[in-house]
């Protein structure tokens, strides 16, 4: 594990949403998109790594976003943002200083994100070009506990040990 | 295996409910938590471990608890408990005899529970770390026979001879 | 292979439907169980199947039976049966030749059934013991096509040539 | 990697729905097929490859046909074909140049269209027997990337350098 937490001091983590905080799938009825499958222990996780990082989800589900945003507004409390997958790298950088931004995020184009950041996370269900650019690949997948995973991870390379911190 | 059962009189089963009696994922409609997904055989297996040991689930979801209890309450006829996860070890030290009890858990703060009582079981799905602190670990995942494979592991190490109870 | 069709000649095909037909997951709402999820291909090769077996499912989920019968009576045109696990193994020998019958089950006393009949055969998705007692596991997942592999691997091992019937 | 793209032009992308742009189950209430979950990314990799290929949806799904078409027509603005899998082989060939078409499928009889056209793709989750007559099998199952993933395959087979045009 390198020392990074030596040299570089993140201060943003900024989370796509779809394949990310969900499992990916959009569960639709005949009158349009329905459901969506938030995953356990992301909530508690980012709570806890709200103690150090500004956190922000992004997400290009226009026809989902009030589903996304009951879970993550209303429900967990973090600001989120519609932007196109393709405005993305763009956003990132006029939003945030991208040298104290860690991103993750699963999507086709979200490479383009990951080379414009400090640090850029992936979970197991990206595409294999996208885990191949991304600087840790979570073993997790979407809805399944790889937010968790990533935070764990972030806290564990930037900030603390994680070993006291969660009395294991 | 450990002849546990000639040592250790087990009394209580106490499990998580996310990620342990389900998979682990609520499902958002724009209104809100909508649907949790329990798995087959789990309530089959509690109601024959119920000869042997008290049996109780504790949750901390708070906005999901009218769909957790309809499951677990009004239709397997269990006790549900609202505790944080935070309020988890010290509750469940006040409530019962932590020797005498087992825990399933599947979430990030569940290692502290693990700790504290006779013997802690943790599903496939969870985390590497807590899995490493449980006692046993099951292939199954939450919502698809994790909590079916304990009641049999519990059976098997504390009480009965399982080949010949099942008939196998 | 054996050539078991040149000494067996199976006229039923018994099917229970929770883990089998579908994923296993009762997805409840706060009023209850609300969906289960079926699998692609399992209603077209039962269909196929049809012209060598007689065909009937049957599940003890009481409270699921409207969904199950919507699923397989509505729209299979198969008879589904309300049948608790524990009374199985009488159910199937009153009511078929056992001797003639093949019973497909994932469930934690299927076990008992599998002893019973001709041939038996378990999802993946059934636990390891229960798998150990099948004549036969599909590498699918019940919701996942377990039922179709099922349903080739009968014509294959009792019927017909497969490969030949299926054009391959 | 054949150099498919010097000495074959296609020209039309026939994809099946249940699956391949979903995880191939059927979530039913008791009042009959209620949801289907379609995946991330395909949506935009389908969009991206529509300036190479005509793109068209078929589907076998009678009664899941609106919830279907609210996907697949409405929010993805593509042409969706209701065709019984018995006659998808003569349906493909009528309706376009076989030799032009590439055909992605998963259920049981789709083999026999494979036969038929340029060329073929299964996703992970189709039975073994109908990958080993796919042309190409992703390594995504169906809902959850498998079009994403065949489509960046047919690019980079097919039309472009697709390292270049990602931005890799």
């Amino acid at each position: 594990m390198l020392k990074r937490n030596q040299i570089r001091n993140p201060e943003n983590f900024i989370l796509d949403l779809d394949g990310v905080l969900t499992d990916g799938k959009f569960y639709y009825s005949q009158d349009g998109k329905f459901l969506k499958a938030f995953g356990a222990d992301d909530h508690d996780c980012l709570n806890f790594l709200k103690q150090y990082l500004h956190i922000e989800v992004v997400t290009a589900d226009t026809r989902g976003f009030e589903i996304s945003k009951k879970r993550v507004a209303d429900d967990m409390g973090l600001e989120i943002n519609l932007v196109s997958a393709f405005h993305r790298p763009e956003w990132i950088i006029n939003k945030f200083d991208p040298g104290k931004t860690i991103y993750m995020g699963d999507g086709v184009l979200d490479h383009l994100v990951f080379k414009r950041v400090l640090y850029s996370i992936a979970p197991a269900n990206a595409m294999n070009f996208t885990k191949k650019q991304a600087d840790y690949v979570t073993e997790k997948v979407g809805g399944d506990r790889a937010v968790a995973e990533a935070c764990l991870h972030i806290l564990k390379n930037f900030f603390v040990d994680i070993k006291h911190e969660f009395s294991i």
